[in-house]
């Protein structure tokens, strides 16, 4: 089998690598000329035989659209796109209907695993039409992880179950990684806890709470056991919002993947707006002293 | 009639104020000699006709334990002891057995208004015996907002219920504050609202959410439109705390006061070390970008 | 001024009598024929003279989408719409741009005040051009409380600006109301308080809680002091979620307003198929007991 | 070596098995005869070697303490007690001091693993002077799992450490399995998910979410696909609480782990105090209907 790969960043680059392992011949392609196959994806389109089957693995939103949109133009009917980026799920069904004007396939990839992938596979989840998500198999069987295919890959649903079982997949992320955080302040909190690293790691085997996160952060505490070299400002990639967004749709009530979305929104903030309306509310009632921003302090005040 | 007053601090001086101004004689008593009637909580005793009734009105805990342990000494049976200070409930039974191996009566008193109650008067809850209660009854009357008695002033069940009607109180008002300050922050963050201030005032009239502490918000805000001046470091006085640890203790859910009584304790963190966990973790498996605390950044890195 | 009024349901019939009792005169349109003054939308174009200013009041999403389409269609340049409905803000650059084709003014306007509005006046938040809404002013000085203007309108920025206020009110609204339902709750539940309605109602003057909820909440309290005629399952009507769909869009952390938000939807099932799923999960660790559905008990078990 | 067992429960018959299984010879005690190998503490202390050594695995809180009250009296200087049980760390200095009293040391040790134990190990975790420790290594090597001692066993630090950090383990544990209930209820609820236990499985492989509640979850699904079997009503054993108190205490952010405690209070309510003072209070501003309880309901009303 050979296919193409649009993508070689740190999940494109090591899943072209995966798939090469598993001998099927991968096409790759990224604007960056020290990493790409092919110079363009007309190149991609013909280095492949038909009917193709090409992986978009770039950024969810514009980049994605515009990938999709330029494939319509390069690639021919009876062929499949897969996209296994993190798009929204509400992306999949325009971009299955572009490429459907033009007789191609289309499948949602949902795919976990992060850097290990390359050796541990990864957790795909995925949406689309059964006789595309077959016509795939390889590709599927080549990345998820050894052992039975159903504990590493599932056809979800339709166009748009895969991605949404990976926006899920994160918004759960987000609660197991937090909860793992709320413990381990409050270990480090206590002056009875001798080695916090040590109580971390004594979790990994035997208990409730093993998991692959939590094998990670006794690596992560291993490697600096205070956290002293990282700050906790902390990004988010949209799924967090995505999947509180639906359980609103959804009216499910959603308190831990929300309590930690919103952790994240405040670990960005170098002061929040709300605690000073709380801080002028007390100082207003109660004539409780308020704490000046450091800026405006100045001496003799 | 004639009382003592023991604490004349931003409550307590107010407080002995308001009395004098509805016709009650008080002593007051405080260590600080510039505030002061009496020199001692023995010249205290002294000074009042038996039987005597003494409000004291110090920082709970140990102050508020000592004082009471004190006037056990000084005071004779009969007398009458009220707590108006924020004590916590559990402390009240302790502080009526120990007044009551001498015979002198205990109220505890949960008085709420801030700086504005001179003026305003304060709104009281109050747990004891009835007769106990009846006697006092002219200083409620006086300390309490004129109108109906019942919508400023509560006889709300035995030793304790005083307080734990305003922990609980003070817990609603920790959910309150918390409330208008997330709407706050979300106007301040939305283009469309160019008058944030003018928004805020217009819901003091006729709107669902108008309220004293809504009153309060425009006029900190009319003092400090964007709280410049102000900083989101909050402190707690512990009624908040002791709410959800009541909340647990009934399993009451309390998901609005904790949110709130958390987003206290994050304002007064430097850097959120749950936050570090789950930036290091995002680090381990996704090669995320971390950022380095501000103090560890070296040139060159 | 003589000004159209569309939907009278509780509360625009309210305001049609509002604004009437301040002389300005309301041609209503309702399409139940017991209210309505006139028997079309084109009936009432011909009732009002040029240029027209016609108040919609119906229910948000396609109601509010379909009356402005036909409003294009009968009313002509010059003439001005105000929604003050509970539209979500995106929808009113739709509205204002499909008028706005036809040379018709536009303004959106919050409404606060439920059915007490018609005495006490309404809160309005008011998005559009500064033009537009000193040609409305009279309406709006009709509609919002005595005094000053100030307490009780706000023009909030450009077209969006008044249902955004509006939105944001009603998320705090259910942060107010949570706050004091988590605080009932408390004191129902603990014995020391024998007089739970007595607490809340001492609270209505003097106290930091003091709000026109909480006066709400003691007339509830009175009329059905155990709340025994009324059940915990409540509705939401679509500006909570907006808040919390804003606070995401902003990265704004709302804690408590998404609490209040979640218990909503919580309230309204049967049981948690959340819960479930923890109490399974417990049941495969632990041989914890599970409680079995009330509907699949079988004698005998 | 040869130790004696208190409490032959769910865990403590199944370490009873587990310890023999390593060639530690177990005289067990319960107070049920059919499970028991001794008939009282007296016999177990008579049929032990001195110095002896004692593990409690009974319920916390009073069974706890009065066994090892018992305890002080039937065993002897230089003997050792470890309370494996789920006991509050605040107990431990109690039951510390009093075996001290008797020349009798204590160690206290946290246990994970529930049923699955027997043969996978347990996590442990443990607090107390080093001396004692290593004299109950054998034991502890006989319940931890295979591998590297530190992967499922820890000395956290003196006595109350191990209890603290089991606390902890809980709390998170509170945290992990509400995290992943919420993303089960959202894959429930929408249409495009057409193998929900499909999805779950497909994680336990190679994604970020992979872990042992996660493969409990996948067979309490392949069991129950639907949960129709199993009701929401969950029980708390006090860790949470703990848990949470902990946080308090420590000024910790704690919003996942009291979100997933307060989701198990309320899972045991028929009806929601809280939610039926917002439905008054909605009824009171808004008129909005309110649903009566079914109990409530008369024919004609």
């Amino acid at each position: 089998m050979k296919i193409g790969l649009i993508g070689l960043g740190k999940m494109g680059f090591n899943m072209r690598e995966r798939l090469r392992r598993h001998d099927i011949e991968v096409v790759g392609y990224d604007p960056r000329p020290e990493v790409t196959d092919v110079a363009s994806l007309a190149a991609l389109a013909e280095a492949l035989p038909a009917p193709r089957i090409v992986w978009v693995m770039v950024p969810s939103g514009p980049v994605t659209r515009d990938t999709v949109s330029e494939l319509a133009g390069v690639l021919a009917e009876g062929d499949l796109v897969i996209d296994g980026g993190n798009s929204r799920f509400t992306d999949d069904a325009v971009h299955a209907d572009l490429l459907a004007e033009k007789g191609i396939g289309y499948l949602d990839a949902g795919v976990s695993g992060g850097v290990w992938g390359l050796d541990n596979g990864y957790g795909l989840m995925v949406g689309g039409a059964a006789a595309d998500v077959d016509r795939a198999m390889p590709i599927f069987d080549a990345l998820r992880p050894e052992g039975e295919r159903a504990d590493g890959f599932v056809h979800a649903g339709p166009v748009g179950a895969g991605h949404y079982a990976k926006m899920v997949h994160n918004g759960i992320e987000y609660g197991l990684m937090h909860a793992y955080a709320e413990g381990y302040e409050l270990l480090a909190a206590e002056d009875l806890i001798e080695d916090v690293t040590g109580v971390v790691r004594a979790w990994t085997k035997g208990t409730v709470v093993r998991s692959w996160l939590l094998d990670l952060l006794v690596k992560a505490l291993q490697e600096d056991p205070a956290f002293s070299e990282i700050s906790g400002y902390t990004q988010d990639s949209g799924e967090g919002r995505w999947t509180v967004e639906e359980a609103i749709r959804h009216s499910v009530p959603a308190p831990v993947i929300s309590a930690a979305l919103f952790a994240r929104f405040a670990s960005r903030q170098q002061d929040s707006p709300a605690m000073k309306a709380v801080s002028a509310l007390r100082n207003q009632f109660g004539g409780h002293a308020v704490q000046r921003p450091p800026n405006t302090e100045t001496t003799g005040a």
